[in-house]
């Protein structure tokens, strides 16, 4: 149990980022497991949409649950989006986090987002954090401000007291989405001494210059997701216009295979479906 | 009720095929009725793999029915997968497929493929298509003969019979997965007085040349779900190597929106993700 909470600790590494892609069903996340990434987090959005639901109204908390128990089953670390814990009492959400760590589930993301566009409390989420970490010390929490996310202004100003009490209140690592700004980023890395988490911006810096600026990890967030939406459109559109689709598909056996062979590599298992 | 069972069937025009796009979750389903298609199908590869399950040993009998309770809120005719029916007593797959009838889809295929790579007794499948015709007139049964799937040897010669007594069953439709052979096509067309739905093939006949064929409707199987998946892996491994994602992703808020407006675009509902 430790070392696999030692292990995810160990990825977040300054200046050589984890790439964290998000998932949001078993055959999405065996897919990127074969393919060997060693950890794998889940979108919100991904989970959400899949299952008929908006996202960031905490409507998936069984979602979620039921989506931690099959991806634990993979040969890969495993961190939940949690939204803002399904609930404003923090010991319910700790009492939750605890049902995912029980899973095997080695962190969470902890936002403070709101579903109507503002932000909580951040002695709130300060709250749930020091909850969720008295419960299971080891889980790592990621904690999340929206500053940036929501478009608020001085997102910066804003971010930086929040980061530090959610630091303060035990989170491992912060995340701040929407952020691409190098200047802004390298000011954020030194102000709060845990692992920084960005999400990946089509267009923005790539990984190995998020990893110069001091970032640790960096998320895919609902890009895979949307661009499996997009690859189903377009497969059928080529279809309709007697076209091809897009070259490299697995095949039926192989995507069979991504469910009936759950061994690690290095223990004979999973054929690849691609390579990182 | 009668007018969507007599809409489904309509849109199956020997020369002019219904292309049936095969979804697998919500989003999947909803991106596709975005695009303009008037009907979906379901993959039950996507469908067993996306919960974690192999495909085609009658798995999913649960996964399924929740799946369809979430389609037909869509602006969309459903047609579900239900492999064999998921038992061996034809009452049993008739009350099955009377659950799914209560929910509103319209059409089922169910094969007579078993889980070991053998064919099922003609006479147990064809049993199967009077209970369910029996309990749900109006429901399209779409009958499967897996001897090409399967790989059989004399695929035609066994596919005949099979498919003409499932006919005198009373199904509604026939599929032969994994035939592309135009004059065996034609052959089945002129041997089965009723509706001949193929798989598409990437690399084989397109939809304009199978309509020649006397094709009425063409399935996508599991291609589009395997398209998904190879897009989740090129994406994360593009962000990885500091390459740019596929083009023409839907945003964030275009996915939001597949969830949140059910209304048909006649009603000033879906925003476009593609079009057809």
């Amino acid at each position: 149990m430790t070392d696999r909470y030692a292990a995810f600790r160990a990825l977040h590494r300054t200046g050589r980022p984890l790439l964290l892609p998000n998932a949001w069903d078993h055959a999405s996340a065996a897919a990127l497991a074969a393919a060997g990434y060693p950890a794998l987090g889940t979108t919100s959005l991904g989970v959400a949409a899949a299952s008929g639901k908006p996202d960031a109204v905490a409507a998936t908390a069984e979602e979620n649950l039921r989506l931690a128990a099959l991806l634990v089953r993979l040969p890969v670390l495993v961190t939940v989006d949690v939204e803002a814990g399904f609930s404003d009492d923090p010991t319910e959400v700790a009492g939750y986090v605890a049902e995912l760590a029980d899973l095997g589930v080695v962190g969470i993301n902890l936002e403070d987002g709101r579903p109507d566009g503002t932000l909580a409390d951040p002695a709130l989420t300060a709250a749930k954090i020091e909850a969720v970490k008295a419960r299971t010390p080891e889980l790592f929490v990621n904690a999340r401000t929206d500053t940036w996310w929501l478009g608020m202004p001085e997102a910066l100003e804003r971010a930086v007291p929040r980061l530090r009490s959610y630091r303060r209140a035990g989170a491992d690592g912060v995340f701040v989405p929407g952020l691409a700004d190098p200047a802004t980023i390298r000011t954020l890395v030194a102000a709060v001494d845990v692992p920084l988490n960005v999400l990946h911006q089509p267009g923005g810096p790539g990984l190995a210059a998020l990893g110069h600026l001091g970032v640790a990890r960096v998320s895919t967030g609902s890009l895979l997701f949307r661009a499996a939406l997009a690859a189903v459109v377009r497969t059928a559109q080529a279809v309709r216009e007697g076209g091809e689709p897009d070259p490299g598909l697995p095949s039926y056996a192989q995507v069979q295979r991504l469910t009936t062979c759950r061994l690690r590599p290095d223990q004979g298992g999973t054929e690849e479906l691609g390579s990182p």
